[in-house]
């Protein structure tokens, strides 16, 4: 079993790579060569098979073409540029996001052409198709109306995907992952940045800025969450698909009130001491125009799993980034 | 006030372009100036203002450029290929009804960067967006399920609109049309033409060929009706639409039994007589996904208005097609 991971060098494909090294097969098969590819080239990893690296740009021509060359049996499609920089930036994004996506579909379908090549490919699209006016709880079936480049990006990936998959150019699986928390690392620029950066600064005695109010409800799960995801959307029966093969990830439903509750629960009173409210008017415009709950029916059925409570998801970044301690505790 | 319409050549273009002419105005502004633009070249028509025919291929880069290079007020864009051609033909489907359209939002885009410039713009999606398994009526929040190349890139162009015109790139508006009928002219290869042809053929003295059962309930407006939807989408004032750039239009739903009771009403038994039941699998099964009826809640209370009853619809063929008598009548 060959994997190819596109978006190897991110925080999630880092993820990904350690978990299937660790496993050492996927869907029963043993992995006997892994490629990771990333613009910024992935740092080489030992594991017991095969693993190369590829430093390549997706959105642009031919590098696509080189990295299905091999025919791996399984590529996760995680390469994008986040929902900030997609709007900064218009043209980048629509580079990236829509047509370094096109260009791999269009890569695989073409090598298909050559001989029959029929590879599993799972595609990593976002809430962020989602966009107010929402309900309370989005359905499975709820229309996609993003209000972001980035969302429309990922959700023109997802009809691409559907199409490609009914085609038989590819085995498709689209999966819509929650807001990651606790996303691991620097701060980075991300509008959603703060719920992650209330558990990790804290935790590691810095102080957090939290610019919205505790009564804002998100839907998140933890990066082991979104790595579960990945390795069962590539093990699953597509059978059981049938025609939608773009799935909302299950998650958890939470307010930052419930949050910083998981927070003190593990670090005490003095860490929740560390976050500091400073409301910022244009972060709490923009976080209210997210999806706040989601029913998930569909990937429940499907066997896909996430935490059911915010202590769940403190738990697993303690065990996955901080040795199983907390260092102020 | 300068009007495009790409796509001028087709069954819509013509009605719109003749509809145009016949109004001399627009929102209330008088037409100074109309481009007929289509692959094939529009036929020249005589107006009280000036009417020019540019032969262009909108999926050849460069053709856009040179259509919005004039700068018009409101462009309607109708090119596309039908469904079953886009079906047989991936790259063709792909190149025309997607990449054709992003080339126009690309030109109109970068010319609104020489100096400011937004114009309303109208693209005709279709119901193909919808694929089953669909409720009985579709409201207007569902999800987007295309089970066809065609739907798919009309669902692409529809996200693709929303976000150029949140952008403030241009000001659109997509409507989603019904199958229209009766379609005016020779039986064409769609896999819809029938519900056209039972009505247009009898009426004419000609035999009609019926594949699917009399309970096939679908969804329909007539070709004045489409006009209709047009002209008030480009009339409309886009604050109402808030984000929602997209809507289903209202229509009728109805079913073969229905189109044949309107068609005995205005031709007679003799008439009726000229449908000959030959029930074709294959039909059936494409049409058995299609959807049956919606709510088209949004479009109405922006006042678009279709048809209420079948004989509404073959008194409209009647009178515009056929000098308004029926020839066996
Ligand atoms: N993290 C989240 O909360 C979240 C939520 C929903 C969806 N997603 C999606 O999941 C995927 C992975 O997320 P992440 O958090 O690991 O993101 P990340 O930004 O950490 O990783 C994305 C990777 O893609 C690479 N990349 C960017 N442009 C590229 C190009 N042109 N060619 C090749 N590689 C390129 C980047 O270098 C980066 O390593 C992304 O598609 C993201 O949109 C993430
Ligand atoms: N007729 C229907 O029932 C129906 C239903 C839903 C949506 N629509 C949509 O409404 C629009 C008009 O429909 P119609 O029935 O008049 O279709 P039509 O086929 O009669 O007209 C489409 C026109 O587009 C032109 N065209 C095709 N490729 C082109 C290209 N590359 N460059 C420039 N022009 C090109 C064709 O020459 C044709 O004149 C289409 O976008 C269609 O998809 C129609």
């Amino acid at each position: 079993m060959h994997i190819l991971i596109i978006g190897a060098a991110g925080m999630v494909g880092r993820k990904l790579t350690e978990a299937l090294i660790a496993a050492g097969e996927l869907g029963g098969k043993p992995i006997t060569a892994l490629t990771l590819a990333d613009v910024e080239a992935p740092m080489l990893t030992l594991a017991p098979f095969h693993v190369s690296v590829v430093a390549a740009d997706l959105s642009l021509p031919g590098a696509a073409d080189v990295l299905v060359a091999s025919r791996p049996d399984v590529i996760f499609h995680l390469a994008a540029i986040v929902s900030g920089e997609a709007e900064a930036d218009f043209e980048k994004g629509y580079a990236i996001n829509l047509d370094g996506t096109r260009l791999l579909f269009e890569a695989i379908r073409r090598e298909g052409l050559v001989a029959p090549w029929c590879p599993r490919l799972v595609f990593t699209s976002s809430i962020a198709v989602f966009g107010t006016p929402l309900p309370a709880s989005i359905p499975d079936d709820m229309a996609h109306t993003p209000l972001t480049s980035y969302g429309t990006q990922k959700a023109i990936c997802e009809l691409l995907l559907a199409d490609y998959s009914r085609r038989g150019f590819f085995d498709g699986v689209g999966i819509r992952l929650p807001t990651i928390v606790v996303r691991p690392g620097a701060p980075n620029k991300a509008a959603s940045g703060f719920f992650s950066g209330i558990i990790r600064e804290p935790l590691n005695g810095v102080e957090a800025v939290l610019p919205v109010a505790d009564d804002v409800r998100h839907w998140f799960s933890s990066p082991r969450s979104a790595v579960g995801f990945l390795i069962h959307a590539a093990e699953l029966d597509a059978a059981a698909l049938e025609q939608r093969r773009n799935l909302t990830m299950p998650g958890l439903s939470a307010t930052i009130a419930e949050e910083l509750a998981a927070l003190e629960r593990f670090g005490g009173k003095r860490v929740v001491a560390l976050v500091r409210r400073a409301p910022d008017e244009t972060i709490g415009r923009i976080v209210a125009g997210w999806p706040q709950n989601f029913s998930a029916q569909r990937a429940l059925s499907l066997g896909f799993r996430a935490e059911t409570s915010f202590d769940d998801i403190v738990r697993a970044h303690i065990e996955d980034e901080l040795g199983g301690r907390v260092p102020l505790g």
